[in-house]
């Protein structure tokens, strides 16, 4: 069976697409699953994507992942800054972890420099808009020795 | 039609008038909420009253605010000191927001002089008690040209 | 007699209109005086109106309310951030007092988010234009039991 | 009738026992549950056991505690470091407070250190595993003359 | 041979129960010795008690601790904050360690939340007043696997 | 002729005496300058006394007192925490400079721990109240000779 | 007409050339003003030369200079590190502002090393004693197309 | 002709493979070189690939970019931490700028967290290891129109 | 009976005359013990004088203190940057206590210009050498209605 | 013969006029230095012009000008913050050393706000363009006695 | 009569040898005592050798040294980090002062970076463990002109 | 064959000697390799004596060293303090690494406190003058087995 990659999203990245256009762009969060689907298929990896505005959600989002999933992709939006409980969660599961923000952080306010979860990330891709969810199932076929 | 002003307000808010009622007084969310009915009415208003424990649900609300609502009143309680995902949907917002709070928090604990709301908000409004809500109603007013 | 309340204005205030009127608007300072005066006609308070680009004589006039004034509303305007002898004198004045800033300083440079006034201000009110002046009666109105 | 105390626990301890048993030990919350109750009759108190993920619920929890339990001893796990509103929530409940961590957070990262809930809580103990919770009870049976 | 807990306490807690009575209680040191003593024994442990005044007497305690006690339990008062001796003297003793302080230092004066102490030690128990010895020695009795 | 001492003081000493009798005592400015001048008297000094609320004015003072004065005991008040200008004007005199103040500022809040007038004093006299004045008198009797 | 440069001085600087003359010369305030004079007139320029104590009046000054005065030279002296209200009238005014040090205040003490006015001056020349007001003037000249 | 990315190696870079093979893995920066020449191919984008211990060679050959290159990608390593003058040159280049690092510097000393670099650049990728170079790359190709 | 006022010193003010006596002045400390046995005399008080090296045997001194004497001078020298004991000791002690430093600890180290005893203290006076005791002694006379 | 002036240049100041004409102007380095020679040519003044992106170089050219040079004045770009080599090598120069910087750096990012080579230079000159290069070698005539 | 070398050892240093001795080596302090003894009778110097655990017992021997020791090789250990009355008393030393410390300090926690000791100290040497102190003699010994 | 030492010095050192004599003494950096070669050979080390301003050039010598050098005596100078690629580079050597100044930092400016390169050394010899390097290499032998 194709190993599952679990793709976790973080609040307010539901609203991708019908905010500012000409800014974020017109690519909502369906169409980066689409996306994503078609390249996980090419690749040999099942796809399980999620979003919720909650920190308890994505906890539970992250526990489910436990045994079931190969790898997690989060893009942890607003909780990346506050949040201890999800880097906690992800601790404890057993996979590599990616760690994505659509934007570079670097180039937005200091609070945002600061990331509890890159601690526990393998890896960090940040400012590749929508290619960077591509680009980290890429880095995770490599890593299940698919890519 | 009226235009819609949401007030949202975050978490143990729904304790007041119950806790030490000595200090903060007998008025309960409730109260307040039929005092700013009441005023929202004379100013030709119309108005949204919300409140919850959970920062998800803060978010959701928040959200829904979104093409709906004419302005946003938040009281966000302990949520200002710790939530970036509350600015975060409150920056996604079109309308005007105000931020709310019962009390002076300068006259508080350290860690409470600090709000991520704040720079989010339009106006800021704090130590008025429970009058604070029908002041910021006041704004609300003068700014859809209606005060 | 109606009770005084004493409004009180820091440095460059004085400048108020005169200055980038596309962005603070081309009211004046004179202005809201007028406007002040006919809100608290209404609700049967005395008006003293006072502003100076001198630490020392804010000083003074806060001194002089001692015992005259039923309560101060004060916009420090630069000297919120870097004077000790106003909170200090405000400290010596028995009735309520209320900061006010006509823009939300959180919006502007860090060093303008610190006060030393807050700590000794009932209330806060910023970013509601010159209408902050009103609220600010409105809420003295309330407590002197008169609104 | 005995009086109830609350044994509350935050996100990711529901795992215990499950994740690394060679480190955490077998033991699971199930498993602490039940010599809790074992304990609590053996003092004469009722015990109500909650975990959460979600820190609305388990400031949901907190309130709900208010009027019914004589106690509670939480252990807030990640929230310890990031939340504001479960110190608030609890400084609305009448009865003691015990802070409880399974290990001793000085051994760990340096933003471990720090807990807004301990100002709140009237103890804190940490370091004893598992039987940290059955030492908390018995601090309070001690307070309600029971032990 | 009962394993002997050495039980060892800091700067001025000589003058407990004299200082004070109606906030620290009536009950000396010698009192919580002879508490100590008789839960000890019930226990099957041995009990060494030390108090003094100087950094330098409390680190050749710890020393002569090495190879004599199975455990030990230390309440450092003034000296949790100012040394470095202390725990470095408990890095070179074998057994387990636990901190104790009688009230919760989280609700007194900011310097007094840092402890050299805690890095060093397997458990912390803090805000249980005299019990908090008792504890101690229970947690000591089922690690050495007596409790 | 007898050398004369300048004493100098800050904003809001004009309402000691005034303010909060029951905690600053009934001694008003003036009383103070009447047991001054009676000590200094007595130890073959002159007296110039002085209070201001303006801070260029204390500048003027300090500078008046170069070459006519042979001290300076100054109680900065306000200005001790906030203003450079005095302590450069101090730096320009020639003689000995004791900074006073009634209360002891350590016991008070954070940012009063701090005095740039302190790197320019040669004394510090704090705590002693209105005979604060009196043994700064005597000290500069004693430097001057005469003590 | 020749425009107008402003050149403003601040606490102190009046004892210029009175004080260590052996350290920062002989050289007074009146010395300086009759070098940029000619300076001035020979660069086509009008000036006006101003010093106060008094934050207050440093603050007038600035005011006054709108409309009349096409740049501004400051050496705010002491009222660099602390005033606000000064380099907030800077921003006030709309010609060119040229911020001036006669010391290279990096060589003093740390304090000395930020100044509020830099972020509100278009220029800072500082260590180049008084022969810094003539570059200011050549400068200001070069502006306005006349160097 | 084919659009040019230049990928530019920092310091001690060259030892790669050679040092701790167990751990960073036996691939040279030459086998790094050969796998991305080829992918560039594959993308139709040319190729320069640099490696120095020099800053001053790193920003000499940052400038040589400008006007040839479509894109850089850089790996700062140490000068990442210390250097302004590197991305001081990346400002002046007109192309996106992708910032790659081997590792997780998340994982590593708390000094490698900050990067000057990060505000200069588009996107960041770390702790892909090799295969960070090829996802770059396919950032670049996208940016260009060709991925 | 005279109230005793006990002077306690600290570590290395047994070489005061010895050491540089060109700065400290050939002034020992059984000099200052006699002017200050004198003055006590003719102020009514009873003296007892103590100097140390050892903190615990200043902490010892002071708790001896306790039921004897009526007042406490105190010149910790290096304790007062260091130690907690002592003014955790000085807390439990009733009467008033005064800090005393020879030389104005703000002209020398900046991690000397931080006091624990501050916060304990009544009142604080440096910088004036031996007079210090002196006037701590009228001081204490003042307290004790014998001044 | 004409004492020599050594005008040292940092990184990336050789793009000066090719980058964002429109910002910098179309001014270049060589233009500069051609202002520059004519300008000391009139002071009687010789000029040595150097421009570097190394560090070392750098070093290099201020070891090189120790004998020969009359004074330096540098530009030391982004070596201004990051630097410890060049102050070093600026110590060791026996002549007067001129800071300059085309632009005000307190206008941009804080990390520009820190020069560890201001500690070094007896003059800093900023914000004043390429006429800053003219006004430094004025500085160096006069102090050479020529200006 | 040889100069004297006063060796001084701090806390825990008596443990030397028998702690973890596959780390610390089986070297114990006596034997590093007989290394130095062998060595300062070949180099001429005599040697004077403490320990104690007691900060006051150190303050104490360093008095002692003065007028009989030519130079003091110090190791305080844990009261490095802690002590201000070790420096103090260092300081009233006239001979050089070398600090020692076995292991490398920067490789440990970071609190052990900080030194009050070495501003009062000549020279320091550390990590190279009980050598270091044969070190220090050779160094001392040169100094003295004996080696 | 001997084992190779090789000694690199950081920039500026090529100044030794030259440089103000009086203080740093006439000893160069040729002198001192003299000694050092002297004592090599008597010790059985082989010497390799290397000096750079450029921080790149001590990288690549650093690099060099790989396989060839037994051990590393550094003095890194300035660049102690902003180099990350030194210590990267050192981290990379497989021998011992001796950081070396020649005067104590301690003693001098804050900033030179800290060292990145402390971490990655196995000792640190400050303060020795030209002595500390033969120190260095006495420490060197020993470790190899030849002291």
């Amino acid at each position: 069976m194709a190993p599952r990659i679990d793709i976790i999203n973080g609040p307010n990245l539901n609203l991708l697409g019908e905010r500012e256009p000409e800014i974020y762009g017109r690519e909502t969060l369906g169409d980066i699953e689409k996306a994503c689907t078609a390249l996980a298929t090419r690749l040999g990896l099942g796809l399980h994507f999620f979003q919720s505005n909650h920190e308890g959600a994505l906890v539970d989002a992250i526990q489910a992942a436990r045994g079931q999933a190969a790898g997690i992709v989060i893009n942890p939006a607003a909780y990346t800054h506050s949040s201890v409980a999800i880097p906690d969660a992800l601790a404890a599961f057993e996979g590599p972890v990616i760690e994505l923000h659509l934007s570079n952080v670097h180039r937005r306010e200091a609070f945002r420099h600061h990331s509890h979860v890159s601690a526990r990330a393998d890896a960090v891709i940040m400012g590749c808009g929508a290619q960077g969810y591509e680009l980290a199932l890429m880095r995770m076929a490599r890593l299940l020795g698919r890519g």
